[in-house]
């Protein structure tokens, strides 16, 4: 066991679903062994202020402040700004409660000082003693364009403006090949004494896929001294929050675990299927350990971290699986 | 009587005493006839904000938003983000509630689109149905310096996070030289049909110099078609609010109404003095009424700007004053 000389771990995330693993972790983990790379393609400059949607979900779910209604924003919010905002003609159609706008205000300022994302975030996550690292993938410019039927849209445009509801007929990444990982990023996934990555249970398409689209990453991925593990965000064919299933049909792609192994493969070691979908055994060609994945409660989500880490130990020893050597 | 032709009426004002007279005005005169000339010297970004403190009290004040018990921000304001920000190691000495943030955000989103404050404060004023033209004393960067025995201080410096503390021993108004007056305030200034230029019972040496001090400015002053009367900011040898008193003090002045006069002699043609300074009558060169200035309620402010206005008129014939040609 970790107790005496604990190996540091590390997940890939993107908001709501990877924020909830991410405190599972955290909160089964020795203090500050857990390294959270969060999702940057979501950002963008709205009312003048940059706003980086994923990065925040993580910094107010690992600081407890998070709204436990919806997942994202605060908790105890006021939205007097907003009203105000629309009194004067502005924008409104995303939403920005008083006290996440302190998180964009101050981002915003200190970005337009030169700072960069990762050192503003590191530093907001210790004024809110968050003992975990929160890193942004990068510190470069990325930004999902998603392809649809109503032309290219930009990533809020898609998700919050239209809710999601223009079919989806590609995703890119502008940036992404000339991005770099951020620093953070890079150091905790070259550790050698690293115990696990955890790609956590968000949209692979949105949320994870930008990650995995640097190239610099993937490479740290490939080399990297722990088993990969992927948490499937579907359960019994359904994503459970957001727009997965509803993009994977509109990709042509089945609803399914399978095809959330055959996505990562030559990423992951391993696979974490819900129990629900325990009939799809045999159909994967990589380790796959099937649990309650549905994290309703504080203790589901430590549970399955738990149980992800565990079955990280596992395959520590077969860290070159079929799987993963088959992209080299 | 104005009410067949209505003639249009200037104000010069800084911020929570002159905003009480311009909503006087306002409420006294017929719509769309004033037109509120407003310091912009005490502007300052802060948090990455641009912030006009004293357009933003005259907008609250005429859209009657604005917080009765302070006479600035807003009423039903809420305090959550200022809470954020210095949970996250922000800056929280300059008081930014949830609602007038919209004011500062929108400002600043607007105004890094090239789009002048001149424009910005009008379609600001027209959505919030003010009846009167809110305009800023120029479109060019003006900033007041306080000089004291600790240094020269920027004016929020001075005048918020030290709470005018230090001995004032100069001011200056840096740009105002090179600075030229708004295109609504020259537009207003040199109107023929103009009835008067009222000088707001601001702070003199803090609010209206900094307009008095670009060039343009004081030649349309000059050159206006109108009587130009001030009101004095004193009551019995005191300053109703803030440190006009302190600073006369401070720059070796009598705090007296005669050196109100003194001090805009060759701008104004008239001075407005508080009954209470009664016994000062025949220490003026110039036309003075004594009547109540202290304006506690609205019927205060609405009184007063019916003999301000009033008392303008008896001056039109005498437009050529020894007091303003002696500057000529």
């Amino acid at each position: 066991m970790s107790m005496t000389h604990p190996r540091p771990i590390v997940a890939l995330s993107g908001g709501v679903g990877g924020a909830k693993l991410s405190l599972g972790l955290l909160r089964t983990l020795p203090a500050d062994s857990l390294t959270v790379i969060v999702n940057t393609a979501d950002d963008f400059t709205h009312l003048g202020l940059r706003i980086s949607p994923d990065v925040d979900t993580t910094v107010y779910t690992l600081a407890d402040i998070v709204n436990p209604e919806t997942g994202w924003g605060r908790r105890d919010e006021t939205w007097t700004f907003m009203a105000a905002t629309g009194a004067l003609g502005g924008e409104t159609w995303f939403r920005l409660g008083d006290g996440d706008l302190a998180m964009h205000v101050e981002r915003t300022r200190r970005l337009a000082t030169g700072e960069p994302l990762s050192r503003i975030t590191a530093d907001i996550a210790r004024r809110l003693s968050i003992r975990a690292n929160i890193v942004p993938m990068t510190d470069d410019a990325v930004a999902t364009i998603v392809g649809t039927t109503a032309g290219d849209l930009a990533f809020q445009d898609y998700f919050v403006r239209r809710q999601c509801a223009p079919r989806v007929t590609s995703l890119r990444f502008a940036g992404a090949e000339q991005a770099h990982p951020a620093t953070a990023a890079a150091e905790a996934l070259g550790n050698p004494e690293l115990a696990a990555v955890v790609i956590c249970p968000s949209n692979p398409y949105l949320s994870i896929d930008p990650i995995l689209a640097i190239p610099g990453m993937a490479t740290l991925l490939r080399n990297c001294a722990a088993p990969v593990i992927a948490v499937s965000p579907l359960v019994g064919g359904k994503a459970v929050k957001g727009p997965t299933a509803k993009i994977m049909a509109e990709l042509d792609l089945s609803i399914s675990a399978v095809e959330i192994a055959r996505h990562y493969r030559g990423v992951i070691d391993g696979l974490v299927v819900d129990a629900g979908d325990r009939h799809l055994a045999g159909q994967f060609d990589l380790p796959v350990l099937f649990t309650e994945t549905m994290m309703t409660t504080l203790a589901d989500r430590e549970r399955l971290a738990r149980e992800v880490t565990r079955f990280a130990e596992t395959l520590a020893g077969k860290r070159t699986s079929p799987a993963k050597s088959s992209s080299e």
